[in-house]
């Protein structure tokens, strides 16, 4: 195995050592966890952390410290043994805590778990191209900020990564990506171990790596052996010094490196190594450690907290001087990477509302979306947006947009197509701070990049999604581009507001609301086609933020009915309440343009918008399974259980009865 | 533009003129559509439709014809115009309806539509990767059922695709796996044109694209002149000899090459030219008829219908021999290109239904699911296995496995970590026929492949998709891998049979089910962790196949609430039942291990089930909103709303209250 690959076994050291039995102890006690990847990498590990990752232990938020992926983050045990060797506040009791209940320390890296964790992985693919996200905005920063002699935005992206990364789809999308945009300081590690769950990747994985890479536009260094720190040295040294490619370090190691009967097989990827390989393993790397026993040269050789207050101490006195030169941008700068919005904006945002309110469009609600763009965007230099190639269709550019190119920065991203890398991105962008990102696509293609927006939702991510083309309404692309399930589904992922606005007012509430919302990722579902603006008094405008309010009470202020609806299919509520008081039936219109907000009010308010006993309908151009935790058994759903068709807009909403005159029969039927 | 990238623009003539004709007329007709593909890939199409593509106009569905997949789809109208020329029971009527409600000429190609239409095409990157399930199928087919002098099976696939097809990640997972197992019969023409909607692509996709594709092992023809049909046939005749790489010819070609003022420009590529440029197009190709109006030399120049009659008939004849030599594999074809399934199924299934019964096991219900591929695959020599790199974890291998390779054929597919590719190879294994392509990756994952389950779905495919590690008893991988909406959502997938068991039995009908179903695809849900089996009558095994049914009735017959559950919570549930029964409150247990199943279900049945006016509550380790279609808003849901956890699956499910003793309580709330 070791000599057909070419590859060399570790001259074993305490330093690595380290390393290689936390790991295998920590899977060990977990009685699950991956030990390979630790192990294999563990020179590559020593050689980053001890002598390039510029960052500081005790302040794992420093603005210009380097950022470390474990995009393999099966491998979660490498990065917590270095978080706790180099000095992180995570103690060997969290180690031994591996996997656990509660602990910092889960099977896979989350953000937010422990410090210095600087996204979460696990899926594969992801974690590239959160880093590719992250190097990106460290270029638009960058370009921002600096100032002839104050390079106060200067770090690199720094990504291990496997061939489980390598083969998934979102890989090709994200790297293909950075080639074009030149991140000269994203460096990745391709730790080329021959293995995958599977087995020897032979059988599966036969691509050269290095020639698509470079097909790519990246520098690539070829058969690095990633057991000789003074190779991989060499290698870190080239890539650093190329400030206008993304450089793939190939490094060929031996899964497990260290135990020694196991080691360069899969049985070592994903299962604990057992007592007794464990014990040969000590014996085979020289560790003569008990569990969790560290020594102290070592914890001494690993420390990271000096040079780290060091390093950023040189910083603090490089921006001192920054602000003394540049103090409005200084300020700007902090209030952009502490994530807060300008003193103004919600002064800001009233007056939209009340120019949105006085012009009465009737437009699409994705040209609504512009349109809010265009209005928030320029008090927002922090928004960065961006499409899946569909800028002229999500209406997603604005008058300020400038599209980062590989020369220069700018806060628009044409991100080809390529929805899954766009939205990992875009997480990895948000990760970094600095930066709002918004990206597009239409409503359909949310499926391509569903784990990315997923992600940004456990990692409780300032991140928004456009859609577009939201319904049927699409009209004749059929139904591959027709949304059906989609709204109703994203509403399912957990700590994800979904909008469905109804008119412009709706839509620009929603961009003001996931503008402003710090914990969590926000979907906006626009249509294709015309809505009509619905008025509003002051107290309804204020009520959009609620997630539902009464749009339009029933003459006489006692319902016979209630019907709730969304986005485009408001307008079909209110004509058929219009139609129902002509025939002296008297209903409530509520509008619903997001369902996970309106879930998170008091049981009070809930009560007041839905009052209990009285017959609900519910319309929405999706599937009609999602409404019944409003309508109850008994209530009336008009929607579309099926596959959409080709054909133009009208002509669908007719075919699949989704109409006025069918919202009126349903309560007719309601009311009885 | 022409210049710089060195491209020549076509020699116009009727024959290539009538589809750029046709396209541009459609799309004007239309009002919307896409004329710039069709128009720039009018010399490729007519070389290979023309010379090269073994098919029969009269027979869309002969076993033996060559398939030809668009993956640039929204150029519908060339494949459409290829259709309608070379005899197509396809009408110029038809043509007339492009885009239009009902017709047989949707904005994308759409299977089951038009004949010849072989897959449904749109959704960018799923075509080629369908491309690659037929190409691999030819190769399982012929290595199975090809005798020395009877090649029976021998036919290529033939792939159209453009920028964005090679931008989506999809792309490179389903070629590059295309490069290790040798697929020499698929031979996919890049339409290098340099624009996509966003206009030219220098800005987003800069790959050296022929590098990328040598990268994964194929052949590739650089550089041809796309308008040259010398060029082009040179190119063909290159792919054609090689029969070990699949082959990408990069055509350098013009979008809309025939528009004089808007051609290789992006207005071309997705909206129609006008009556001013149509007419200057007339003008400028020489094209002098009016709309929709072919010249009979033209339309016999194109016809297919003759040259197709002898194809097929010569493969008849080969047949016939074929038949003589080896009647049972002849039969054995016959059989499983026409779907059915051997005679003795039902009375096998029965059979090993009766054994599970018998052994009444404990076991995970995807350890159930593999002992039912046991049971039913030697039977089923059609079944086509997989896994996304996690066999041992799926337990999709069986004793009967035989991996793929390159150089020889099998019956289980080596995906590698590629979950969307992988789906959307099967799907393209299903279309091609002779085959019951099942896949299977961890259920969190799902969400990586969600838009070719749909597509499965949309093109009423028989398809397995199998997901283990179900919900937060997986463990300790963690939130990323805890599956918690994944179930609720795949069901909202129109005609998507979702599927949940909960022990042997079920997990074995679910299989059965699935591989009955000649009409759509199937989501098998199974469990990591060990079940409980659960004894039935005979009319409770039947009942099975109906989604939901009482798997315990309450002592007395009349239950007092009804408790819904599936999978690993049915225990809970039967536990619950029992507690409730000691304190002598009687409930009905129902599992429902398919909700779909159960939704079809006439109402007296659902009636008969799920008694109207008697408390339910549902137990499910999901979101719980999606229960509200069973239990109404009085009813009770247990299950989980937020992200999960690393930690022992015990541990979680009781941190998050999915117990039976959680199921008691809301009972007793219900009962009150």
């Amino acid at each position: 195995m070791s000599s057909e690959r070419n590859v060399t076994l570790p001259e074993f050291n305490p330093i690595t050592g380290a390393i290689r039995a936390l790991a295998m102890d920590a899977v060990q006690k977990a009685k699950s966890g991956h030990p390979g990847a630790p192990m294999g990498m563990a020179e590559i590990a020593e050689v980053l952390w001890r002598h390039h990752l510029k960052h500081n232990p005790a302040n794992p938020k420093w603005a210009d410290r380097d950022r470390f992926v474990l995009s393999n983050g099966h491998g979660s045990m490498l990065l917590y043994a270095l978080l706790h060797l180099t000095g992180y506040d995570l103690s060997i009791d969290d180690l031994k805590n591996f996997r656990q209940l509660h602990s910092k320390t889960p099977g896979h890296p989350e953000y937010g778990y422990a410090p210095g964790i600087e996204t979460t992985t696990g899926p594969l693919g992801q974690g590239v191209s959160n880093a590719v996200g992250m190097a990106l905005a460290e270029k638009v920063l960058a370009d921002t900020f600096n100032r002839p002699g104050h390079a106060i935005v200067d770090h690199r992206t720094w990504v291990f990564l496997g061939d489980g990364c390598l083969m998934e789809g979102i890989s090709h999308e994200a790297c293909s990506l950075a080639g074009t945009l030149g991140l000269g300081k994203l460096i990745a590690f391709y730790d080329d171990n021959n293995i995958s769950i599977d087995g020897h990747v032979d059988g599966w994985f036969t691509d050269d790596t290095p020639k698509r890479f470079e097909a790519y536009g990246w520098q690539v260094i070829r058969d690095v052996q990633g057991h000789d720190p003074v190779a991989i040295q060499a290698a870190v040294a080239q890539a650093r010094a190329n400030t206008t490619q993304p450089t793939l370090i190939c490094c060929k190691t031996v899964i497990g490196a260290g135990a020694p009967n196991k080691q360069g097989g899969h049985d070592v990827h994903g299962a604990p190594l057992g007592d007794a390989e464990i014990a040969a393993a000590r014996d085979y790397i020289g560790w003569t450690h008990p569990p969790f026993e560290i020594p102290q040269e070592v914890y001494q050789a690993w420390n990271a907290r000096e040079t780290g207050a060091t390093a950023e101490a040189e910083w603090n006195a490089r921006f001192a001087a920054y602000r003394s030169a540049h103090p409005e941008l200084a300020a700007e700068f902090e209030r952009r990477m502490g994530g807060t919005l300008p003193a103004d904006w919600s002064a800001h945002v009233d007056t939209v509302l009340a120019q949105i309110g006085d012009k009465a469009e009737t437009i699409a609600t994705r040209k609504a979306s512009q349109n809010a763009i265009e209005a928030f965007a320029p008090k927002l230099p922090e928004l960065l947006g961006g499409s899946a190639d569909l800028a002229g269709s999500n209406l997603t550019l604005w008058s300020g947009a400038k599209g980062v190119t590989r020369e220069a920065g700018g806060n628009y991203v044409y991100y080809g197509v390529r929805e899954f890398g766009m939205a990992a991105i875009a997480n990895g962008a948000s990760l970094h701070g600095g930066l709002i990102p918004y990206t597009a696509t239409f409503l359909m293609f949310s499926e391509y990049a569903r784990n990315a927006l997923r992600m940004a939702a456990l990692m409780k991510l300032r991140q928004i999604f456009v859609f577009t083309h939201d319904s049927i309404g699409l009209g004749e692309d059929g139904p591959t581009h027709q949304p059906v399930e989609q709204t109703a589904t994203l509403r399912y992922i957990p700590n994800m507001d979904v909008w469905r606005p109804c008119d412009t007012t709706e839509s620009a509430v929603a961009w003001a609301h996931a503008i402003e919302r710090a914990d969590g990722p926000s979907t906006l579902c626009f249509s294709r086609q015309n809505l009509p603006f619905q008025p509003r008094s002051a107290e309804q405008l204020s009520a959009i933020r609620r997630g539902g309010y009464v749009l339009s009470e029933a003459a006489g202020g006692t319902p016979q009915a209630v019907i709730l609806a969304t986005g485009s299919e408001v307008a079909l509520a209110m004509a058929a309440q219009k139609t129902l008081a002509e025939a002296g039936i008297h209903v409530r219109v509520v509008s619903m343009p997001s369902t996970n907000l309106f879930d998170r009010q008091d049981a009070a308010y809930r009560a007041s918008v839905l009052p209990a006993g009285i017959p609900r309908v519910a319309v929405e151009a999706g599937v009609t399974d999602f409404w019944r935790k409003y309508v109850g058994l008994e209530g009336a759903v008009i929607g579309i259980d099926r596959f959409g068709e080709s054909a133009p807009a009208g002509e669908l909403f007719k075919f699949f009865g989704i109409t006025a005159e069918a919202v009126v029969e349903a309560v007719r039927a309601q009311v009885g």
